[in-house]
């Protein structure tokens, strides 16, 4: 049952990386449609033995292709996923458009697999920090109930896409060599620094978008309008693996020992808790992998209880918290 | 009433901040003695307008010194500090070897600076996240009673030495340049990167030695056994500046405009809280400064009954976070 797949947003970081993960994992491919800005055209990008030409994107794109991989931002989906499920699509949205909406699910395929069944042509992928804090917690929140979430996050420049990413890179150059330090991609110098995350802030609450995202997908993916999460979104000088403190407050004791035995039935999460020689995992270590990798899981120090624990999640924010998480949910298509 | 001092450690990253913090501060100096080991020996060191020698620290360097500012390492402050107390010298000691003891004030001077009345000889400065966490919530902590903190550490570089920062350079220089990274002072790499904490663990419960500071040095400083502390440390891609997430759990309800004008009538914190723009406090802009800045004060997301709290705090570790606090414990002493 192979496939006709287009991307949207092929020249992208994470247009790229769909290409490479539809490679590796060997997704049925009947023809693939590699779209973007008319700027792209004439472009080629490699696929396995092939080179592709980039199209330009329009509303006649969409024909004959059955599952369209969206990442070019929210108004781009906006504004072709329409045409694409009109002409018989199904679109795997990486934006934030349809996220929320009641008719849209929004999957992790280890954790809400059943719910791509009650889409109606749009399938949306979650936001990069919810998919790597929830991948790292679902095997605790399926032992124990959690009250609340609270998540600080060191994102990386990758979120922000290709070209912050190469602006990390430049802001760093020119940082060792004492020259001026760009920033026209992102607002402030990441390279040897960090700030608050570069989403707008709804001023009544003082949270970033990426905090709300955080908090409503969560609640949405879990079915839980109950569960309290409280982010932290910050932006650090790392390219692109995401890495979040998070802290769970449960409803009863936990026992750490039957923690980590459940994630042996878990797929997609690595544990890397080596405290003796202080290795746990680390952003450059966990670039480029498709699991997300937690540690320093520890009981709170001064709770008697253990109803209170803590652990330290690393996820490829390009992978888990995007490409490969949205040809995960084609795979649930085929 | 000019003093004799002397910096041990003086060629260190601290012990430079110590020359440039006594300067700045035109602290009454009758005579500097710089302390180092041998192998900086020969070495001069600006201060003011002359050049000052760097003698080798040994236990009769403290003849006629009167106040001793200690900043090169538990060990040599557990080896020396009898010596220089024993001579006649307070030590106001940057090393954790006695922060702990009983006797030993641990001194913060914008919040406990009648303890140092107690003082047996030896002072301790609190370790550096410590100190920008109880500056960044303190007017927080005087207006309402505080449960809990969750704090989660974005720390630079500065905290592991001279030699981590340049080896922070030359790991981004290598980086760039696709070479291997020079990993000798610093476990892991830390430019583009982040690790936990690299303290020692306390296998037991999982904690690093800096998260154990945190706790009980809070304790300490605040007279307030029962305040619960959940730190998580880690280490994160930048020189000179440690930033902080920081939750704080009230007894009480609290009021957001009160919070900002309690912070009017303290000194050494700024704040910067501009989300409108999206601007707060960064480790690069925060770099050299003597306040410690906070923003993103904000009530917690889903808390309606406001006992939850959030900020994001910077401060510079090598002055709050260490030479400042000890030269202000010195004036204390003046």
């Amino acid at each position: 049952m192979s496939k006709v797949v287009a991307i949207v947003g092929a020249t992208g970081a994470v247009g790229q990386e769909f290409l490479n993960v539809l490679e590796k994992r060997n997704f049925p491919i009947k023809d693939l449609k590699l779209l973007a800005s008319s700027r792209s055209v004439g472009k080629k990008l490699k696929f396995k033995d092939t080179e592709i030409p980039v199209e330009e994107l329009k509303e006649s794109s969409f024909h004959n292709v059955e599952i369209a991989l969206f990442s070019a931002g929210s108004s781009i989906s906006k504004t072709y996923a329409a045409s694409a499920v009109s002409l018989g699509a199904i679109v795997i949205d990486n934006s934030s458009a349809f996220r929320m909406e009641e008719d849209v699910p929004l999957v992790v395929p280890e954790i809400n697999p059943e719910d791509i069944k009650t889409h109606k042509g749009i399938i949306a992928n979650p936001n990069c920090s919810t998919i790597i804090m929830l991948m790292a917690i679902y095997p605790i929140y399926k032992l124990y109930p959690i009250k609340k979430i609270i998540v600080s996050t060191y994102q990386a420049a990758s979120g922000a896409g290709a070209a912050a990413m190469k602006e990390l890179e430049l802001q760093a150059r020119a940082f060792l060599n004492n020259e001026p330090i760009p920033t026209k991609v992102l607002p402030y110098p990441l390279a040897f620094n960090l700030f608050s995350h570069n989403s707008s802030i709804d001023i009544e609450s003082g949270y970033n978008q990426e905090e709300i995202k955080m908090i409503k997908e969560t609640k949405k993916i879990l079915h839980n309008p109950n569960i309290h999460i409280s982010p932290t979104c910050i932006r650090v000088s790392t390219f692109r693996a995401h890495a979040e403190s998070i802290t769970l407050e449960l409803e009863v004791s936990a026992n750490i020992e039957e923690i980590k035995n459940s994630y042996k039935n878990f797929s997609g999460v690595q544990i890397l808790d080596r405290p003796e020689i202080n290795y746990f995992p680390m952003p450059l270590e966990v670039s480029g992998k498709d699991d997300v990798y937690i540690g320093r899981i520890r009981y709170d120090y001064e709770d008697k209880e253990k109803k209170v624990l803590h652990l330290f999640a690393v996820g490829d924010q390009l992978l888990k918290g995007a490409a490969l998480n949205a040809v995960q949910i084609a795979e649930l298509l085929l």
